[in-house]
């Protein structure tokens, strides 16, 4: 894509109102604009990892066999009182003129089970798993976190459905090994951590976080065999010995990307979701819910993954893979490189502005943050090469234009 | 995709409580589930659909060098009341417990034009153009089209800016022939119909209206060279002769898929969005506006392609393209069958139920409707062949099982 069709520009000054690096970064580099306080617009770069994040995402619940749908946002009063969660304080709510009353969908336990209740009847119909990608709306008392923490967010939310608490814990087992596979994937070292169950369940639920100033939690950590536990539950000592292995126990601030809950039979009971089993005795329906936030991912990959310069995506989430420059006159072959990259799948931002100098277009590259950037220029074009430079990292080569499509296409 | 991973069942029963042909087909089918009066959730097969005819819009949105983004669902009360549209009836609105106000987002003429406020100064960031594929949300009051006229529904909207109306005359003409392409990919026979512009232009705009019972419009219609008019502004005469042809003009009912906008200054006033000219001179940025409605279009593709036995989806939105069926001991060779197919990237949905009988699955796949039923059977089997049978044609073909794949894939 061209730089001139983004229609969206970087910023020279961090914008004032942020207090966030996510935020300020990704504002600044004109990835989101910020409508309100917690409520975003991802433009088109933002809209484009997004969607990367989205994608990765997706593979990964297809592979556990979940299927996806899409249930509504306007989220009837009878399904939070159903489960006793419409006086909820961070649901934002509304009544229409015949009186009907909405709470706006900040999770979907509820919309899903009265779902379920349609289509299973039978041991035969379970075990089965449905997932949806969808905004979210949570009203926030503080919402200073830039897209950490949104009043409108984007959200991954999984359910599952089960005979027993032993089909539960093997599937939540497999949903434990995706998301560890999800986030490796997406450039992010998260911690599978023990967390309290909350009013769900009395065992340990599971959070994957990612260790960040940024963060709002705290976790006790082992570098070593990775066990890890949230401070709220923990009497790990820090500073002292793991309890799982020789290591030693950390302390860190972390940003929570994911959650997995064991929900029991806290929906189905609520909703009489009951399944007749072989012998022919009803039983309710034992459930899972699993959560990411591809919006809060975004934020914390710009957390987690930036410099003086500007951002470091990682090549499975930037917008693309490599930022194309052109120096003193060599529009001409540059635009031919542009197509041939592209020829060969790489996706290539190219700044074809003609009003900027070499520095600013150096500055908004580091700013951006793509993997590679690539400069045609009249002096390395003598050579029959164009520079490349891998974002983040020292020095830089020569690549003759001749093979810089099987180069760059990986 | 395993008929059994879907979860959703087809029902026996039409749903007592829809009057509406697509809303009764869709959900009797497995398509959308009603939460709502206006309020679906898109099943599996639904949003597979869904998601087709999302992909035939974006890369036709695309070829118009529109880019991609996504603005928010809370739209601050600021922004509808700097362009008068605060008491619009339709919306729905909340306030919080700070006080702040929020639109459920039904349009975002507002929010684009602000953000494009941040990004745009001179003649050289004209034109452009972006687009959204998301939820909007209108309080309709009689909502009871099924998803054609939904209080919750998916909406493509397009908005551009121009330096003057010539160039958003020649882009408008850009989008109405990109449309035209949309609705042709989409199997729907559109007319291009001259409508009110309404508060925003004296001249006509354009809706495309597809003929159909269910339809809330009425158009009148020259079938020969296509010229359309809608009942609200016409002067045609009923039987009478076309103004601009040789042809009749006819009389249907209709529904609205899409309308494109001329929105002049309107909104760029309202925000003071200027650009400055080659002169230095400041003038408000020229902007159109143009809408499809994803869920609608299902609807509406629901009510034109259906027959007694239920849906008959055209290939390019099917949301699998063969419904393969075992019979009487032939699951082992359809196994194979059903992979064979995904490997030459034929998408097939696999009736694996094994309790259930061939009539149930015939109708089932009739309901659910493919545009192929590929049956395996012992019988056929023994002359290496499988049954091909296309959906609302007579007839069926052998063919023999090695040449399946490569038949299939077309």
């Amino acid at each position: 894509m061209k730089l001139s069709r983004l229609f969206t520009k970087t910023e020279k000054e961090t914008p004032k109102d942020e207090t966030s690096v996510n935020a300020q970064l990704l504002e600044q580099a004109g990835f989101v604009y910020k409508n309100n306080s917690g409520i975003y617009t991802y433009l088109p770069l933002g809209w484009r990892t997004l969607n990367k994040i989205n994608a990765i995402i997706r593979e990964e619940m297809n592979a556990l066999g979940a299927t996806e749908l899409l249930m509504p946002t306007l989220v009837n009063k009878r399904y939070w009182e159903a489960s006793e969660r419409w006086d909820v304080d961070v649901m934002y709510k509304l009544k229409d003129e015949t009186g009907h009353e909405f709470g706006l969908g900040w999770t979907h336990e509820e919309v899903i089970t009265e779902i379920a209740k349609r289509y299973v009847q039978s041991y035969k119909d379970l075990p089965f798993s449905a997932y949806q990608i969808q905004s979210k709306f949570r009203n926030e008392a503080r919402a200073k976190s830039g897209i950490l923490r949104g009043r409108e967010f984007l959200m991954k939310d999984l359910y599952s459905f089960h005979r027993d608490e032993a089909d539960l814990q093997r599937f939540y087992q497999d949903v434990l090994n995706s998301y560890l596979k999800v986030f490796q994937r997406l450039g992010l070292d998260a911690y599978v951590t023990e967390a309290s169950g909350g009013a769900f369940t009395k065992e340990y639920t599971h959070e994957f976080q990612v260790l960040s100033e940024a963060g709002e939690d705290t976790i006790f950590y082992c570098e070593k065999c990775r066990y890890s536990q949230n401070k709220e539950i923990t009497n790990l000592p820090q500073g002292g010995k793991c309890p799982k292995c020789d290591g030693t126990i950390n302390v860190g601030k972390s940003i929570e990307v994911g959650n997995i809950f064991r929900l029991g039979t806290r929906f189905s009971k609520a909703f009489n979701l009951n399944f007749v089993d072989e012998k022919g005795e009803s039983k309710p329906i034992v459930m899972g819910s699993y959560g990411i936030g591809p919006s809060r991912v975004m934020g914390t990959l710009a957390e987690v993954f930036h410099d003086k310069s500007g951002l470091l995506w990682p090549e499975s989430v930037a917008p693309f893979k490599v930022y194309l420059i052109a120096l003193d006159g060599a529009a001409k072959e540059a635009a031919k490189i542009y197509q041939r990259l592209w020829d060969h799948g790489v996706e290539v931002l190219y700044d074809d502005r003609d009003d900027k100098g070499a520095g600013e277009k150096f500055a908004d590259a580091d700013l951006i943050g793509l993997p590679i950037r690539v400069i045609v220029s009249s002096k390395t074009l003598k050579e029959k090469s164009v520079e490349v430079k891998r974002r983040g990292k020292p020095g830089m080569e020569l690549v003759p234009v001749k093979d810089i499509g099987k180069t760059l296409e990986k």
